[in-house]
């Protein structure tokens, strides 16, 4: 029997804990003095994680976690600013297409899906062009599951006296980031990512210094990060509505993730999933996308068996119907699917998962697990 | 004794019933059919609610109901455009600031907070000057609590051959608004008010014809209506990480909106809350703002007495001591506050708040309460 909620091993929203969920049981006045205070706790608390509460401000914002990264790129970027993206995989092309549509000066450093961000590559870029402004990467690109170099990133950035922007949206709160490590203008994430949250928002990590020079920038009024800032300057409260269950679901889930030992605790409970699964998935006889060294604990690209009573659509159905949901695939470059590690799930729920996996493969009849191509 | 959770008096976010919580007690996969499905149903029960099914689409969007009108505004007035926006109250001068900042050609008309947008100035206006082609009004300004006459303005507009946009945030639920009777380009409106779900997202019902037109007019990724509706179009599925549990507590709020009589139910209890909070504050001696033809059932806006013993914080206070959560005044002409009528509430929570207004009065020795200047 499934069990009444499916478990969620996508890259989120994902699955969150049952008290999680029971701090969205009461309503608050979002201008009354206990919410104010909620709000400060969670952003402390946010700010502490990256080590950042002496140089950097919180700023949460409502909306997914593309509205926060486009919040960030609109209010950091000056109109005559140039941003410098560096894409391998669908959530850097979005960077590109969100400075691109606001008319900020873009360009892009591309690299294969399944290859790192090139740090050495990015330097001789910056040796050669002075005129970028700003640098935005993505910390892990989900893409693919993909691990980005930010530490070394960031410093090759700010020896060339630039601003990184980071979207850490699907790995802040479980790998380390940093700021005294890793110099960051901002760092935009989500609430429902490795935070175990329920989505309704995010958030940003915007350096004090650097936010302060941000008056006028936004292209937009309800994404003007600098405005939403100031709001929260003058009264602790937000410039408009916000999501009040979801803000009390992630002040609950920040204590539960200090409960389980903070970025550490949770990222080694991360690490125990993704090797369970990538352990039961390769010993089925399916071929991960991407060396270990490159693959980061969040979510794993499976390359798709070239046996053709293999289909996508009724593997996911037979998965749904013993209660997992996973993700197609994202990759331009092959057939795939995607199974997530994070949320509120152990190493229990993953080895039922690939008991899933396999009761789904028998039913097809799919005995050939290797991909095209492959010896 | 207050109640555990106070009862919120305010334009929003408001109390919600405890059903509605309590669907948002599971997780979903934003991309699974079985949410999909549930999106499909909201969108289908609110193009119904104002009878515009055949003529509109619903596209609903992440975050508060400000982001919803910048969205609205953004995607439907082109760039070349330009817009009229009738104001009387803060959330038109915010249609205007948005309008702005997104460098529309933007113009006003102001009226004083405490009288409706005048049709037939708007209609003198209209024949004189060509160039607009898209006029916005709120449909209750909850400045005041004063109701618009949308209905007069759309014949008004439509005669001339524009497009109105109406942003009906307090309204839509509870006040009638029907695309047959009232011709609208698109109207803005919000989960969390009259339809007492809880905040995280907004939607707007576009004329489809209009929303055609409209691709490329964005100045934002995130905020544009008519990727989102294409997204939609395409598989059913938000662009972006939906709020998925709000949509959840959304679907179950409509359930009860209808079991309540749909928008006539829901409207007459909140007229019984309005009448209920309007005698039993005059019987204290309090005096309204505005007459009562011109007021909406949703937040009244009472007169500060001039007694200097009485002060607001320590008002509010008192009140939310007792379990009661009221709004500051937002009215630039006069000293006033606010009570709203809207939410999970009836007739006896409202009788309970008159008799906490009393106490706090009594407690804080406040015993004239005409406002200054009364005769």
């Amino acid at each position: 029997m499934p069990p009444a909620d499916p478990y969620l091993l996508t890259p989120g929203p994902l699955r969150t804990s049952a008290t999680v969920k029971a701090a969205m049981q009461r309503d608050w006045g979002s201008r009354d003095e206990r919410f104010v205070a909620m709000n400060k706790q969670v952003c402390s608390r946010l700010l502490d994680m990256a080590g950042a509460a002496a140089t950097h401000v919180c700023v949460p914002l409502q909306g997914s976690g593309t509205f926060t990264v486009e919040a960030v790129l609109g209010t950091l970027v000056p109109r005559e600013g140039k941003l410098l993206v560096l894409v391998n995989g669908a959530y850097g092309r979005r960077m590109a297409d969100i400075a691109g549509v606001m008319g900020r000066r873009t360009e892009t450093m591309e690299w294969p899906e399944d290859r790192p961000v090139d740090v050495a590559e990015v330097g001789s870029r910056l040796d050669r062009d002075r005129s970028v402004t700003h640098v935005a990467v993505v910390h892990c690109e989900t893409t693919s599951g993909i691990l980005n170099p930010v530490r070394d990133l960031a410093s090759v950035v700010s020896a060339h006296g630039l601003a990184l922007i980071i979207d850490s949206m699907s790995a802040f709160g479980a790998l380390p980031l940093d700021s005294a490590e890793t110099q960051f203008a901002a760092v935009a994430a989500s609430a429902n990512k490795c935070l175990e949250g329920v989505p309704g928002m995010g958030f940003a990590l915007v350096g004090a210094e650097v936010l302060e020079k941000c008056r006028g920038n936004s292209h937009s009024l309800s994404l003007d990060l600098y405005e939403q800032w100031k709001g929260f300057e003058r009264n602790g409260q937000w410039r408009f509505t916000p999501p009040t269950h979801v803000l009390a679901a992630l002040l609950q889930a920040l204590d539960e993730h200090a409960a389980e030992g903070g970025v550490a605790g949770r990222g080694e409970r991360y690490g125990r999933n993704h090797r369970a699964l990538v352990d039961g998935m390769e010993r089925l006889g399916f071929r991960c996308l991407l060396p270990r060294h490159l693959q980061a604990p969040i979510i794993v690209t499976f390359l798709a068996p070239a046996d053709e009573r293999f289909d996508f659509s009724q593997f996911y159905l037979g998965l749904s119907a013993r209660g997992f949901l996973i993700y197609p695939g994202k990759l331009t470059v092959a057939d795939s699917f995607r199974i997530g590690c994070i949320g509120r799930i152990g190493e229990a729920e993953i080895g039922e998962a690939v008991e899933a996996v396999a009761a789904v493969l028998d039913e097809m009849g799919v005995t050939e697990l290797a991909p095209a191509g492959a010896a």
